[in-house]
């Protein structure tokens, strides 16, 4: 059941593209079997199927807000083959655990960097059977309980050097001709587009971020004039905006009480320019 | 983490139009980080994406099922705005937390009504950053965790008349020419249909309620006829019915093993006129 | 709060087809309300409306790997009718509670098969209203959260002989001429396809199954070759293969990163026919 003299029970976040099947349940099913005081906590299961790229996003965006703890992540269209089931010690004392295809190193970032990587490969702490098709229930949730119950980080395996994990290539913005060229990074589930860089990007291109600045945003389906604001109702319903989005830490495109994807074709990868209208 | 003394642990509902993103669970990770061994029930966060009044209506049927204790709901499209955030001690004792859109005050009558309010005002009590359009993560979710925690109800700020709490028109029933006027309530997610009115409306509408007895149902789409029975199956499959709806307290209109919404093509607001067949 | 001197809390499973709104945290708050300190596991809302074989089949493949506990269950087109309410306790130990319509036997099968049944008949564990339409809240649940805090089994009513519940008939598989004919059981939320039988069955009709060995795979709307591989990555992106699943534990259809059942348009209940190629 973990350390003695823990103050609160373990924590253990869970983040996967199962969708809402039973799949996720079978592995907090496991986890609970291992340690049964842990708190586990859903992230999403709705990422889009071998959406690593979603899925690294969004859980980089949630573990800073999650108590000290294991973060099991599973996105994996290369399960059962070479590609490396891993975990992650980060620099906050969070450990990070899924398959080494760049689905964690944004989160270990996010909380204080990846401090040391170990392979799994400690079959103590596997189920006694291990699939070749659902390594998310028989090698990484149980690592993780163990892990949350105590386990110390160098039982799963050998070291790997943090610089040889996989990493992921993401939309990116730069500053060009006193604009901002930009990349879809996300689609959340108003429609906000969550768009490469931060508001410092485009001040750096444009000029202060008065509240109420308008913008030229050039799409691939539509071109528009938006203000930069501080929040949706400051457009009246119907209206885009420009705006710093909270969920997602960033720069971010919107309609006020609609949905910006929807309304202006936006997916993610899709490039974006912004320039002072 | 909480008062002494307490038999089971804090239980903190918690109801969002999110959806199937990570938005629920940062909220649930800023709460567990307060109050480590708290009870978080995930309500639904499936409401309809700024649907403040099928928010408030599910709230008020699901929490008088809950333990005492803290209710969390957030349906906000006026977030970063003027509109204040509060809570609401109720004749039960349990608290509810979310913005003043009306959201809360359906939820308060259930539960005993609104005994007292108080607008959210002590920073203390938030995360040390606010957001401008997650208040959810950065007000809400951390007030109700302290609450949860022990956190006495008149440190949240001033207090508000409860009279002057926002309050939502929710379509209505009413009695006329020997029927009953109604409108659509909620659908659920069998596409059964919840008219405004209780049983006891159409009855003295109508007279008795005999098991068995027919109506005439006229809908914008439909004019239908439909048994008054106790339950689904006291029809054949993809029959209509007219009963007693459990989950959402009152007069409702279904298809046994169909889709009411579907097959009449019924939406919330729609209104509905019920006759003597 | 359930028997004393217990290692770790109680635990119960949730299975339902009530969807994305709030009728599963209203029966977990009647639970929690009874048996405050217990885990809930939902193992998923979303089985198709009515949909008891698929609610039966997914209970039986996440039951085996879940801690001992309590298994609540309840798809229940026949609500409020003569179908009786009860509860079976396995050779594992677990009890299973829903209605008998053939939803829980399969899982029990898989928990050591049925040692016992009881009909649910003691008043003294239900809420003190029982609706109509609504007994997951005011029936199942309550008697699941007794049971899970310490009740005996054999307080909640009558035997019931085990060979008298309702069976279900699942699709099957069979031998012929060198070949097996199936049917399809399951489609998963990635579009997965579960067949009737397991590899052993394909082997008895074929031959040893040789990772790469080619099959002819004959459905409604396609005839297809597959190989036979251990796991998706065996196969090139968009490719079709044939495996042993690991989530629902036995024989399948996938496509490497895309969907079997959309490409071939294939539902449960389908014939599909398998020989060598």
């Amino acid at each position: 059941m973990g350390s003695l003299g823990r103050a609160a029970p373990p924590f253990i976040s869970f983040l996967t593209d199962f969708g809402a099947d039973n799949a996720p349940a079978v592995c907090r099913g496991v986890m609970w079997g291992i340690v049964p005081d842990a708190r586990i906590c859903d992230v999403t299961h709705a990422i889009a199927k071998f959406d690593v790229r979603g899925g690294a996003f969004r859980l980089a965006c949630a573990v800073p807000y999650f108590p000290i703890g294991v973060h099991l992540a599973v996105v994996d269209p290369g399960v059962g083959t070479a590609r490396r089931p891993i975990a992650i010690l980060t620099g906050r004392g969070d450990i990070l655990v899924g398959p080494d295809n760049g689905l964690l190193r944004p989160a270990a970032e996010r909380l204080g960097g990846a401090r040391e990587a170990r392979q799994l490969e400690n079959p103590a702490l596997w189920r006694d059977h291990v699939s070749d098709t659902f390594h998310a229930r028989d090698v990484f949730a149980p690592v993780a309980a163990h892990l949350a119950g105590g386990t110390r980080f160098d039982e799963l395996g050998a070291a790997v050097p943090t610089a040889s994990l996989v990493e992921l290539v993401l939309p990116s913005a730069s500053v060009r001709d006193g604009g901002l060229d930009s990349g879809v990074l996300l689609v959340d589930s108003f429609g906000n587009c969550r768009l490469a860089g931060e508001p410092v990007d485009l001040e750096r291109a444009t000029g202060a971020l008065d509240p109420g600045r308008r913008f030229r945003v050039a799409m691939p389906s539509a071109v528009i004039e938006a203000p930069w604001v501080r929040t949706f109702a400051d457009v009246t319903p119907g209206q885009p905006l420009l705006y710093d989005d909270a969920d997602y830490a960033g720069l971010a495109l919107a309609v006020n009480r609609g949905s910006a994807a929807e309304r202006f074709e936006l997916m993610v990868d899709d490039r974006v320019r912004i320039e002072p209208a």
